[in-house]
């Protein structure tokens, strides 16, 4: 099983580097892009015997405990079988 | 419109941030993750009237362009309206 865990600034968080990529597109002429926001991606590789309600808790658990800041960053994840 | 964009190491390039974190969690006793892998996400905000073909085809180029390295990295995106 694995786990995709997705940890992005806060909306009121400046974010310099998404910033900075928008700021390079808009120089290279990419005009479809209005924001970019940039992130973190975790893919977690999970033991095969784990059950889904387990791996749901545990991912939940190390995502907000050890992938995110949470005075700046908020997560989001999913499973995939 | 919105692209979310992932971009992570090749699996033949050595991940040391992933191994870190796994390293960690193992220090900590999260049993279930055997493996991380981390990489970078990106939320592009697309202008409103843009054409789904369109979106898709610019945002595929400035994945590849632009926010992948193509020696050590690959990326996927998906598009959602």
């Amino acid at each position: 099983m694995k786990a995709h865990v997705y940890v992005t600034l806060k909306r009121t968080v400046l974010d310099a580097q998404g910033q900075t990529v928008a700021d390079a597109l808009r120089r290279m002429d990419y005009r479809g892009v209005t924001d970019v926001r940039q992130g973190k991606y975790f893919l977690l590789t999970l033991a095969d015997d784990i059950e889904p309600t387990v791996a749901n808790a545990e991912v939940d658990r190390i995502a907000r405990e050890v992938l995110t800041n949470p005075v700046i960053e908020e997560y989001s994840f999913k499973l995939e079988s």
